[in-house]
């Protein structure tokens, strides 16, 4: 596979309003931008616009860091909230565990075989179990035990580390303690967690055994990213599988495994590729 | 298709125990008959024992009349519960429907073309706008409107009439009234209703706007037995379909009908087999 | 639901290019057309881009009988291959059937209920079987009789009727003739079918009997346009569903049957949607 | 979790016959053995009955080794085809790679963290390029080079490494050459490949080129028992994942291996669980 050329990636928001799609396409094409890729969406009922354009840096008018200052007659009349990402800048993610591995596994495998293009800062937990798993893949591990008593000191050691690693967004990758509000304000919109059940059903500890009890016939998983309110921030991936009366609360665990990693690691994929937007709690997925 | 021949079903649940098998499949096998099928499961976490028998009436050592006095020596020291089938007897359904009538035409249709061995006793609405199509098929239609305040004698009727066609099981195709304690009771277990999404996400009024709004990325449909708590008896089939932020609140509607009409169309196959067992909430689908 | 305001529905396809979105944009823009929906998809592989663009009529600057003579300009200099459709305007389906009838059912409860904005022009049959059924509503039924010997003079019949009935396109609900090429080249890339099978597996006759011999885990449906080679032409849409050692083929058959009428239905409802393009015997399809 | 009791795993098949479930019942009830999962299937149309017995060895009459001996009189007149297991033996699995290694890694995630119990007796590949990946896991790894001329020697050392090194089954996680019928005889379903399609679609090279040329709008991965013909063994389970015109080769490639290690992974946790049974080119799978 030859290396793809590298690309301009803009996320765009703001008010639906007339000829804006041909607004923004003109301008990319007007600085010479051959644009690969349009997705746009309009939310009609909430009168919003959404687009992810994506276009060959190589001929383009001018370098991106004029972006700004170029988009500005067309963003700011508008109101165009906007950002703007590269295809050969490698984000830096950072990974959280706690016990259960299977997450851990599948990211460290793709990550491993180059899977995907990223490179992993640093893996915090608060337990030593996989710091041999980590380091082998010569990832930073840092153990940072987290008690009701020293979470403030933990959390605070935690955000430090993020921040010196210059993490660009985080993965709670089963990890199993819940994030204090001043830690998920320290990355808006810029954690993604996997949780073991089909949100909105099964929030909270122990979903497998509740799904279980309440006799489901579908379990699911679901990644969402992290805001204050515990399980209810945007939704990004959900996938599912058919169980019966057959499966004890065992068998859901281990079968749950396979969706949990699946799902987040989609997840993953497309934040790397800069195809998710957030807005009133929902994401538009460009997929 | 050569019409299969009549068979007996058996449906049992008892503590667990040794030689429970060996002590029900001898019965069956000392008195002549040929067991075609046999599902059993153990709930392990809850010590219970269940099982689905059928075996060919053709040969069988004594008419089934005779069974309970027959069976009571294995049964009652082993606390065996159970129900006997017939095949060659046809069930007697009864359908209570509201406005919507995707689940309605996808009954009648299954009806109409012989797919069910069913009969259909009679269909009762809260509106008048079926009763054309119900009649033409050849099914009594009533309409009771339900209002708030007599609402306990519209169910009086509907129960007088329920009762009075001789309805097995009763199945609300899209039914869109809460029905009484009063009238739950006057049929355990033997209800069936549709709910349009994934249980116990979303239960209540409005379910695809609830999951419009929560940005989910698959929505879903419930059959289950109505029982007095809304929305919360026992789950006996689930499906799902992918949506994307694409889908508006209208376009889950629609979506969202052809997953309820096949669901609740699957539990109602289920039910005329005399596949479903009940327990703790949750069902046995011997499918 | 209060109607849809009408709008004008663009589908086109040209040489890949650079300019083309803001092109098109721009063109429907400028006479002051409404964007209201606009997708857009580059195969890269073969250079080839496809569009569908939907804006609001009401306000738009020319009326659509001079829409060839304005976008000239615009599309002649790129190679732009485009087809214009109101959303105001019903389109006029013709179904052909055999004997099974649960595509046909769930067809005219759609029909019946308005779920789709369409006009059944006939329905054609080889059969008497459900002319009671389509009659019923309202709707002329032909039954034509097809013979090996005399299956030419049969086709022309069935043409000269679909033809002066106005069929905007044909429904193939389980109609178990094979069209001769002379009747697919009558109706191009306007003839629907629905495959009782997950395509390519298994094309030809008794696709059920055969996924049963093979051990399938898994069965599906597919619905496609008809080409004129047997089971080969443009996939629209397909959907499975899991089956195991325990089902035979008549549980197959049974099950299959919900498959194959949602599957033919979703196909259908993009057909009156305008969502579906066709190239290099793949469709395109903006849902 | 509490270490399970061991138990023994019988298999068996046979003609059908009346009593054959309380033969069987009876005849370890009768060894007070305390049956803890009985699954069975009877395929009418072959008339052949299958069954799966679980019971505790705690408080068995015999040791398993007089099994055969003790059972004889039950077997040999009823034509029974057995297989006996226990569950604390732990099997042998061998591992046969080219240089894809996304199976690969979550086999070994799998093993690495206990969720299977099994010991991975050996790798083999055709390539240098992961044995430090599977000898940090402590596994002994076999570079064996395949070349058309020489192919016939490199399966005689590939068998007798595998025989040396006792393994009790194969598994091809992605090795991408085809096996002579010699190699398969020496192991009859003993060998358990993924294929990277939904078979019978796309047997044989690249399926995702083939699938994307086809225009399918779900691809699939497939687990299968390998027998001498190319990709037409028992199928042991199947998966499948919605595409759309936007996947490219490159993305269905992506998105099938996710299926193909889900899918081979319940493959192999099945095998492992001795929950497999072959006949007539099909599997039933007690799952």
């Amino acid at each position: 596979m030859a290396t793809p050329k590298p690309t301009a990636i803009l996320l765009v928001s703001c008010p639906d309003q007339r000829g804006i799609v041909a607004a923004l396409s003109t301008f990319i094409t007007r600085h010479n931008g051959n644009i690969i890729a349009l997705d746009q969406y309009v939310d009609v009922e909430e009168g919003v616009f959404f687009a992810r354009m994506e276009w060959e840096l190589d001929g383009f008018a001018f370098p991106l860091d004029r972006f700004a200052e170029q988009f500005d007659p067309v963003a700011q009349p508008r109101r165009i909230a906007w950002s703007l990402h590269r295809s050969d800048q490698r984000l830096r993610m950072a990974v959280m565990v706690s016990k259960q591995a299977h997450c851990l596994y599948d990211i460290l495998a793709r990550y491993e075989s180059g899977e995907w293009p990223v490179d992993i800062a640093l893996v915090l937990s608060n337990h030593e179990d996989h710091r041999g798993l980590v380091e082998r893949h010569g990832i930073p591990f840092h153990c940072i035990p987290v008690t009701a008593a020293a979470k403030a000191e933990a959390e605070a050691k935690q955000i430090a580390l993020l921040q010196s690693a210059g993490a660009d967004f985080v993965v709670l990758a089963r990890y199993m303690q819940i994030l204090s509000p001043a830690f998920v304000q320290a990355f808006p919109m810029r954690i993604l967690n996997i949780h073991h059940s089909f949100l909105p059903a099964f929030a909270g500890a122990n979903p497998y055994r509740a799904a279980h009890d309440r006799g489901v016939k579908i379990i699911g998983a679901t990644a969402h990213f992290v805001t204050e309110k515990l399980d209810e921030g945007p939704i990004v991936e959900q996938d599912v599988i058919r169980v019966s009366h057959r499966q004890g609360v065992d068998d859901l665990v281990r079968l749950g495994r396979d969706l949990e990693k699946i799902v987040l690691s989609r997840a993953i994929y497309w934040q790397l590729q800069h195809r998710l937007l957030v807005y009133k709690n929902r994401t538009v997925v460009f997929a």
